[in-house]
This record gives structure tokens, sequence and C-alpha cells, in this order.
């Protein structure tokens, strides 16, 4: 073994952690303990006959094309039914406008391949993706978080901030929005605010990123549209995923985007894995045009649906006052608010010993802020679990603020 | 759109440019072109009535957790199974030795990621496979070549390069190899040489990458150890992938290495894509399990071996005096070397207009050298096109020679 490995490594590889959540994940997989820390979808949700018809077609019919290398733009077909999605959905783009990416992840990872220098900073939100951040900073952008108020992002502190950067001679290379039931916040960027953000970025000629892998598990209300149509000049690019809305287990996403943009991430895409799975994308795209997908989708929104309500219900029955959280309109994940004096840490470890688990809300504030703040999962239990874990939880806070620590 | 894309691009980025050969790919898919360009296995090679079962087998079993993400590690199976077949060949690892990557693309841009910071150089072999040095270069290395001589890269020049680099302060960041039937050369380096490299890495304290697709494709001669095996200190990562063993169209490779760099690894995974595609890994480690894979194995081995014998024997039916070729034995590729005042560029027009195709040696050369070389696969067409495309080429070689262009 060399002696210097520590040395030899770059600047990006130096400032690398494991993520805290798929860390933390991994303390929480104990049986007796219900685990709202991840940001899983739940299993009966994934359609595993319909896709054993499928994956038989498939192999059938193109098994051939399936199994070999595919285009790094993606499988034609997939990009052609995606495409048709947006279009009825409002967006002007073409298949040209879409290509596929092994996770959206990926997406992110390959924006910080493409924009960013070390050094480089960029616009997020407190909170934050974590995932996001981590890519970003694994090319040396230092992110600028900008402070939420109950529509997301805050557009007078945007421009206060960029105003600022801008007489310092620092202009941020893209901002970083996750419009629809954000995660971790769960909250939903109302249209006004979405045009809010796009005229700044469009002020000071910055690109955005529309991170949405959320936006198709609406519960209730009505949909905003997305930031890339409510644009259409090419200032946002929107990525998605079928991680939530269908199944993690393939690692498919894709990017909308201006053509000029495009043609950047398939460059950069192609020295990074050089195409994504086709045979999985081959099976999305039969998956989708046989209309299953939207079956199912429908029967994931009811499912998530029902596990919400019955979380928000937990919360009110047991929760003591002067907690608050937010009440996602849909997607995954809700925000838990304790009294300003209490840190969430303190909080997991009595969580843990009752057997409950969630994520530290400061792991999503880039600035190290928001440790009264927790994530809290929805999705992954099932709805018996989310009223007891509520009351687990409720129970640890109660804990905590009487200061007495029952183990 | 923002009004200053190009000057907002990384310096990864302003240096990206589309693979010459998957761009080249594009051009030379007409149906009546016998295309010796690409590096694609044989569709027929592909297992699909296996998979088929499989497929099932995975969603009836494991559907849940297949579908599900999985950990940045890998499958525990997979990694388990893929352990035991080195330790079989001699390898002294363990499962925390191995991890699973998307293809073994990725593990060459992780490696760009967590070792090279812009300006830092590294070893390649002249000529070296190109998405190794694609990879490398997005991430702003910069490639020192090293000249071949019939046992792969010259450990004379190796020695001396790495003098000269010390004297001036400079030590590259790692050694990129492909010992087995290398891409594009055809050349396996004989252990006498493997030892030279891994001595002179050790001697300069620099990591090796042992890029090693191909490996289990020999078709003859006798199997030369790893280097990670004749080194087993941890000096030398390898690079493993079922693309040309089994299927491209999942996506799967895997790195094997010392545990402090496979810590590096599985961190720069994190940001990356969070996990493999567990569907595909289940699905090849029940196939590797149940003993189909090394039956298939043996299938593409003599597949490729019969097309080896008939394209070297149409060489020496058809080839004018003053051109070589390697004699691989195994892998996908050989080499051809045109006589020196030849240029391969001239002759790829002819060839394209008398419907056959290659790709220019000069791609894989990083000096800019190998301008009267080009690479030959013989794993993609039939049999008989390998010998018509062979004699197309011949022709072709001649009508350059004679200066006769016919069309």
């Amino acid at each position: 073994m060399i002696t210097n490995l520590e040395n030899i490594l770059s600047d990006s590889a130096k400032g690398m952690k494991r993520s805290v959540i798929r860390e933390l994940l991994k303390l929480t997989q104990r049986d007796d303990i219900i685990s709202f820390a991840g940001g899983l979808p739940a299993p009966s949700s994934f359609p595993i006959d319909d896709l054993k018809k499928i994956s038989c077609k498939i192999l059938d019919q193109e098994g051939s094309s399936a199994l070999q290398y595919g285009a790094t733009e993606g499988d034609r077909k997939l990009r052609e039914i995606l495409t048709k999605r947006y279009q009825d959905q409002g967006l002007q783009i073409t298949t040209d406008n879409l290509v596929i990416l092994t996770s959206s992840q990926q997406g992110l990872d390959l924006a910080g391949k493409i924009f960013l220098n070390r050094g480089d900073k960029y616009i997020c939100g407190l909170p934050s993706y974590l995932g996001g951040l981590g890519a970003f900073s694994s090319y040396g952008g230092i992110p600028v978080g900008i402070k939420f108020d109950e529509h997301g992002m805050r557009s007078d502190l945007l421009e206060e901030t960029l105003e600022k950067m801008q007489e310092q001679g620092e202009i941020p290379k893209f901002i970083y929005v996750i419009p629809d039931f954000q995660n971790p916040a769960g909250i939903t960027m109302p249209e006004f605010r979405r045009l809010e953000i796009i005229e700044i970025a469009r002020k000071y000629n910055i690109l955005i990123i529309e991170d949405s892998p959320y936006r198709e598990l609406r519960f209730e209300g009505e949909a905003q549209r997305m930031m890339y149509e409510l644009d259409n000049t090419g200032q946002v690019m929107s990525l998605g995923t079928f991680s939530k809305i269908f199944v993690p287990g393939f690692r498919i996403g894709w990017i909308v985007a201006h053509e000029a943009i495009i043609d950047k991430f398939v460059k950069a895409k192609q020295s990074t894995d050089l195409c994504t799975a086709p045979f999985v994308q081959k099976i999305a795209a039969k998956y989708l045009e046989e209309g299953l997908f939207d079956k199912n989708l429908k029967k994931i929104i009811e499912m998530y649906h029902r596990k919400r309500d019955v979380m928000l219900k937990a919360f009110e029955d047991f929760m003591p006052e002067g907690v608050s959280w937010t009440k996602p309109e849909g997607g995954l994940f809700l925000f838990l608010r304790l009294p300003k004096d209490m840190d969430a840490e303190d909080l997991f470890k009595i969580a843990i010993e009752k057997n409950v688990a969630f994520v530290l809300g400061s792991v999503f504030h880039c600035d190290g802020s928001g440790k009264n703040t927790m994530r809290i999962n929805f999705s992954f239990m099932d709805e018996e679990q989310n009223r007891i874990g509520v009351q687990r939880l409720a129970d640890s806070i109660k804990a905590l603020m009487n200061n007495r620590v029952e183990i």
C-alpha cells in the first residue's frame, strides 16, 4: 500500500463525508424501530406482478438491445413518452430537451461537474436536500443558504443576497430549488413565488436547477406550474426521477433543459457511465406505454395520502404545545419544529431508546442552523406505525421538555 | 435563457468533448456497413431465456428489495459471489475489498474525482482506452503516455519518465493500465512486466489502476496473474465489469481495492448515484449463483475465439505487405499498423465508401501519435462479416497505397 494515501487525494475527496442520513439509516434498521428517518417509498407500492410480465415481454421482444449498450441520451421511446407527459402538462419541449440519467442524483452530480469550479458559490434553500449539497460540495461548490417562509425560499432575501454578492463581484452559478413538496420542509412554492425567483434569476443572469422528485405525488390542492414552464426560456433546468413515483431500484432519472445545456449533460455523462442501463429503461418505457404507470401512481398517491392523514392526526393528538409542523399537500416528508431552545440531537438519543427514529433538520441546513428541526418521513411505515411512531416521538419530546430522560 | 452559458461552465465542462468513438459509431450504423468500430459484445451471446427466468424469480422472491434503494456498497450477495471468484483465482481479499459500481466506467470517473486535482498528471499507455482518458481529463488530469512494446507498457520508459518527473517535483497520481487483452492494442502483459511495473510504482509510491474488462475472455495461452494479486499490498486497485462477459445492458461494474481506498469510492459514489440499481444486481447475483454465468462465459469465449480466428486468417489472406497486426490471446480487439507514412484517417474515408468501419488508433494516443494505427473489433460482427470486412479493409488499404481512390 502506498504510504501517503491521504496526501494524494484530490481536494474533492479530502472533503468527502459519508452521507449522514445513509449512515444513520444503518443504525435505525433494528426491527423494533419505527423509522421516519429514510426517504424510502413503501415497498407495497411496487408493481411487482406487472413488472414480471413487462420484463419478460422486453426480453422476448427487444432482448438484444435491452442487454446491449445504449445511447448516452437514453432510450428513444422512454424519452418520447416522458416528453409527451411534460407536453401534456404544458411544457413546450421536444425529445431533444430531455435525456435519461442514472437517477436524478446523477443530474445533481453532473450539474456540479458542469458548472462548478472549486470555490464557486451557489444558492440553496435553508433547508435543502442533503444529496444536492453533497453532490455540489464534491466539486468544491460553496452553498449560500436562503431562509424559507411558508412559501419556500424567500425571494426578498434571495434578491438581497444576490445584490450583495454582485457588489462583491461574486455571482453564484445557479439557484437550487425543490418547488414541490420540498425535501425536507414539505413546502410547495406557490406560482407567485416561483415567478419572483425566476425574475430575480433573469435579472442576475443565473440558472435555476428545479429538482422535482415528488411533484406527481399531490394529495390535495392545485398543481402549481413547473418553474421550467413558467420560465420557458431555458433559464430553468428540471430534474425528474422514477424513484418516488414508480421504483427507486431502477435508478432512472432525467433532465429537461435547453438544448445547449442538454449538450453539456450528454458530454459529461459519457465519461461517467457511458449510458443508463437500457434493460431498466426499456422496462420502464413499456410499463408507461401500457398505461400501468398512471394506474399505479394513483394507488401510490392514495396510499401516501392516507399515511399523511394518519400522521397529521397523530401529531394533533399527541404533540405537546410548542411543537409545530408543516402540512404538506403531497410528497413524502413533513418538517417538525421544536421550541427554539431545544436541540433535536438531544431528542434523537431519547427517541432511539423509545424505538423511533427521524433525521436531524440541521443536516439540511448548510449554515448549521435548524438545530430545533426534524424531518419526518410518512411514506415508508404503515399507517399504524405512523400513529405509534408519532406517539413515541411525542413521548420523547415530552421527556426532553421535562428534562426527565426515561430509559 | 441565460446569455453567458459558455462563460459559466466549469473548467471541466469547457474541455469536454463528445466521445469520438460514440459519435463515430452513429455514422457507421448504416445497415450495409460492416463495423469493426465499436467495442460491443455479440448480441447472440446474451442469455435472454435464462434472464427471463431469473428476472421473474427475483421479482417473486425479493421483489421488494430489488425495486427499493440499496446500499451504496452494492448488493451483499453479489459482492460475496464476486469476492469468492477472485479468492478462487488467488486474490487475498474479503467482501470489504469489493464494491459494486454502475459500470467500470464509473470506477474510472470516481478514480478521477478521488485522486485528481486540475493539472495533476497520471501515467497511461500509448495507446490507452479512450473512456479512461476522457474520465480523467474531465477532472483536469493530464496524461503522460508511455510507449508500448510487444509486452505492453514499457517499464524502462516508465522508470525513466518517473525519474525525470520526480526531478521536476512532479509525481503522477496513478498509473493506468489494462494488463489483459488491452484496449485498443490487444496485448497482454506477461507477469514479468506486471512485476516490473509494480516494483516501479512502489519505488515512487504511486497507485496503479488495473482496468480489467476482458480478463476472463482468454481463448488460448496461460492466464497471467492479476496485478492486484502480484502486488497484494493494496498498491493496485482493479476494476471489473459484466459488460463484456455477461451483458453491458445492466451497467454493473466493481472495484477491488484496499479498504482505505474502498472507503473513498463509497463516499464518492454516494453523491454520484446513491447506489447501483438493485434490480439488475440481484438478477446478476442469482444468475451467477445458479452456475449459469460460467456456462455462458464458456460459450462466449468459444464464439469470440472462432471470430478472432476467422479474422486473423482473413488478415493473412488479404492484407498487403507492410501492414502488421497484433494476435490477441483473448478479448475483443486487435490493433493494425499501416506503413509509417500512411494515415488511418485517409484510409477511413475510403473504407466507409467500401462499407467497412474501424476506429482511428490516434484517438487512443494521448500525445496524438499513432496516426498509422487502427483498432479492429472482432466480437460484434459474425464470422462471415469478419472475413468480408477484412477483405474490404484490405482493398481500401491497397487503394490508398496505390493512391487510387475508387468510389
